[in-house]
Parts: C-alpha cells; structure tokens; sequence
C-alpha cells in the first residue's frame, strides 16, 4: 500500500526536488483584498511552480480569514493542485498547513474535514495534546501529518526548549549531550509512533543544532523545514544538518522567496537547482 | 476599558452561572448530514439554554468538516448568539474552540478570521509555538484567549505531564512539591503574560490534581475546564479545585450532556443550579 511518504518520495525523485511551494495568500500580496484575488494568487503560482515542486502547502490561515468564501477557495486551491499534478503526469502532494489539534470526536472531524472534505493528503497538527490527539489522523492509513517539533520562531524555546528530567527518556537516551530538550522528547514520541510510515516533523531550518538534534532522535522521518530565506534560515546548512543518509528526508517550504519574486517560475527553479546541487554535494562528502 | 474576563465576570453574575454551553453539531446529533442540520441543532440549542448560559462555546472542527457552508453556518450560530443575547438584555460571551497556533503573520490571519470574520469574543490556543504566536490574539484588548494548558484526555500526559528540571523556573518556584510538570510551567507563563487580563487556561476537570497544582501556578486566571459528565468529571471535586476565592475563576462547558438530555433547557438549568448550590457551599466552608 503506499502512504504518504512513499507517495511524496515518489515526487521527490520524480521532480529532484524537495521544494515544497508554500500558498500562502496574504492580504499584502493580493490585488484585492478577496477571495477571488487569493484564488488567483494561488492558481498562478501553482501554475509557475508545479514543475519544480515536491509538495504544495497551502496555509488554512489565509483562507480562513475570508470566512466561507476562502473555505470554497482553498478546495478550488487543491482541486487545481490535483488537476496540474494530472497534466504533468506526477502527482504532487498537498500538505494541509493548518496546525490543528483536539481530541476523540473532534480531532476526528478536523481530520475528516483535512483529508476528505478538503482533499488534503497530509496536515500539520501540534502534539500539545499527546498521541490520542493524532490517532484519528494516523488511521487514514494514506495520509500524512507533520507534528510541530521545533518551530522556526523566536518564540519557540517558551515551550520546546524546556529541559527535561532525564528519567522521562529511560534508558533508550541517545541524544547528544545529558539533558533532554522538550522538542527532541517530541522527536522521540514521534519515532515511536511512526509504525506506519505517516509521521514527519516540523523542524525550523532557522534552528541548526536543534535540526541535528532531531535528526538523531528521529533518524527516520521526513522533516518540513520551514525559515528558509524570509526568516533567515540558510539552505546548505539546514540541508546538511537535516537530510538523511539517503539524500531524502527533508522538505523545504518556500513562501514569498517565490511568490515576490520578479519570476516566480525562475525563482522556484533556481532554488530547486540549489537544493539538487547541495545534495549531490552532501552525499558525494 | 472592558477587557474580555470583565465582559465574561458580568455574565457570570448576571446569571449566576459558571456553564458554559458546548456547541458541538457532532454529525451523529444532527438529523441529516448537513450544514443547514448544524445550523437547526445550534440555533434550537441557544434558544433553550441562553438565559442559564455564562458563554456559549461553538467547536470550529464540527462546521469545518461541512466545508464553506459549515463556515457560513459557523457565523450565523455566533450572529444569533448575539441577538439572543439582546433579547435576553444580557451580552453572552462566544469563546470559540479552535485550538489554533501558529506564527507571525499566520497567526495575524487567525485572529482576524476568529475576531473580526467570525465575531468571537474569545479562541482556544495552544501554547506550543510560545509567546509571540500568542501575541497577535492578545493584540485584541477587549478579546481573549484560552490556552491548553493541561487538557482532559487520556493522552494529555504524553507531552504535558513530562517533568521539567527545576533551574527553568528559578527562584520564583511555588509549586506544590520538588519537580514541576510541563502544564505548570505554560501556567506560570500564562500567569506571567496575562498583563492585560485576557488569558485564561484549559485545564481538564478530570485532572482534580492538575487543577490544584495549575490554581497554585496562576492564581488569578480563569479556567475553562471540560470533562464533567462525558469524560467522567466529577462538578464538585473539580469546582472544589479549581475555583478561585472569589467564587469565579472556572467556566464548565457542557455539550452532549445538555444536547443529548431529554429536555436541553431542563438540563442547563439543573446544571446551573448544581454549580451555584456547590459554590455557595465552598464559599461558605
């Protein structure tokens, strides 16, 4: 059976990118403060970008803010998505950015509402509320979930970077120094939890240390690495702290890097002929 | 200036009530699968509990799932609240059960959607991003925010009852014994962010322990505490727990035990009169 990340290394190979292409259509970027104005946006983005693109990620946040009429908008985003994928003859993966998280009846229908209403094959969920919280998620056995790990904020270490007691992680401690940061016990669960190929981890590529970190607590999973160029994050050295040994692993949204750029189809290509370059690189060291 | 707990303290004295009505069209509940049957189920709700309600609580996950028109419905539930609300000459606070989190403009966007799209008065956060996602929320003066702290299901503990190392709270440490759990310290954050009285706390009332323990760490805030019927909270230990001196501090939202009784508006009211029967008890011990 393939799962999400079967489905989405599929892509990677089929396209040597790990770019995802973030659609996020803020107010500041459209010509009208609309729906349609944000339809538009993403349509000539996805339309630019698709060939370069490993995964789209549109973020609920921007189409939420246009109440039911960004709803309609959003499935339009992904039906279009569906349809490109259709004309280039390789599927692209859609990764709801929604962060959602609740529990029994409720995550069930956040996860209903992702993956079925929506169409969405994988969602960014907090881990805040533990395993039962990402259960109604994990059973639909094809889709996908990024669990927020270390976020590429400022703010980030209020919670993440909380050290915790050593006896929390037993004996099976393998992390790189004698304490235990709280995003690396998350890293762990996640590990542990991934029985079905469906969990990967939000990591900031703003956070170096803590991208080694995670990737040596949880040498496994597919990380989305957000931070990269808007909020200061530096490819080649995400990439070499994050990938794993088979050049894969990692998926690097980019936002307004492409979406502001004078030619967003150049620009999406240009950094996906970077990361092809700097993996070759990193696995011929 | 009236700050959201004021707007809420006024509607808890205005009807002597800590209930705090769930809105949670759970497909099951409805008589046919569709937006126009959450609509129906809400607005028969609201009518029959208003005057024994301390704030309604609409749970976005169960309109999203019906798309756009789950959205448009989520609006009218909110609008009628509103003019139930004037009917009754008494404003009932919206807190609108969301659990979003996110960063920077992200979270801009979200706040906007539940403030200003929707017309809540009040949003369930996780804390998981830290401080600065929580900003653009607190950025809204007469708004407020609950944040997760310790949450009533099963797997809450998987992340928030890990221990954390005494040095992160320093010299400023009140908690009940030598170590600190996750949950007391996103408390002792909140207490500490709470400059403009409009963060409040969910803390499960399954968890009689959690609540003492989170009372301890933020002695001012409110609680919204859900558990009690469904779940297995027990009304009086958790009230016993949790209340502040003053008699308030907690909201209770109740949702398929009212929605599910026989006669709803007998439900709320027998619940309003359990709370008050048992807060004039503890006040008087």
């Amino acid at each position: 059976m393939e799962t999400f990340f079967t489905f989405l290394e599929k892509r990677v190979d089929d396209c040597s990118s790990l770019l995802c292409v973030g659609l996020d259509p803020h107010v500041s970027e459209l010509s009208s403060p609309s729906a349609a104005s944000a339809l538009d946006f993403c349509l000539t983005l996805i339309k630019a970008t698709a060939p370069y693109a490993a995964a789209f990620k549109p973020n609920a946040a921007f189409f939420e803010v246009f109440g039911a009429e960004g709803w309609t908008v959003l499935k339009q985003v992904i039906e279009a998505i569906d349809e490109e994928s259709k004309r280039l003859g390789s599927m692209i993966p859609v990764v709801l950015d929604a962060k959602r998280g609740d529990i029994a009846s409720t995550a069930e229908a956040y996860a209903m509402s992702a993956f079925e209403t929506l169409g969405a094959h994988c969602i960014t969920l907090s881990p805040y509320l533990g395993k039962d919280s990402i259960d109604p998620f994990l059973n639909y056995p094809e889709r996908g979930v990024f669990l927020l790990c270390k976020t590429s904020n400022a703010g980030s270490g209020d919670l993440q970077d909380v050290k915790i007691m050593k006896e929390e992680r037993g004996k099976t401690d393998d992390s790189l120094s004698s304490f235990l940061f709280l995003y690396e016990h998350v890293a762990h669960l996640a590990q542990t939890w991934n029985t079905n190929n469906n969990i990967g981890l939000v990591v900031g590529a703003t956070h170096i240390e803590a991208l080694k970190r995670v990737r040596a607590a949880a040498p496994d999973l597919w990380f989305l690495a957000p931070g990269v160029g808007a909020q200061g994050g530096e490819l080649e050295a995400a990439l070499r702290a994050g990938l794993r040994r088979d050049g894969r692993g990692m998926l690097i949204p980019i936002s307004r890097g492409i979406s502001r750029a004078k030619n967003p189809k150049l620009a999406a290509a240009e950094i996906r002929d970077q990361m092809l370059q700097i993996k070759r690189q990193l696995t011929q060291e």
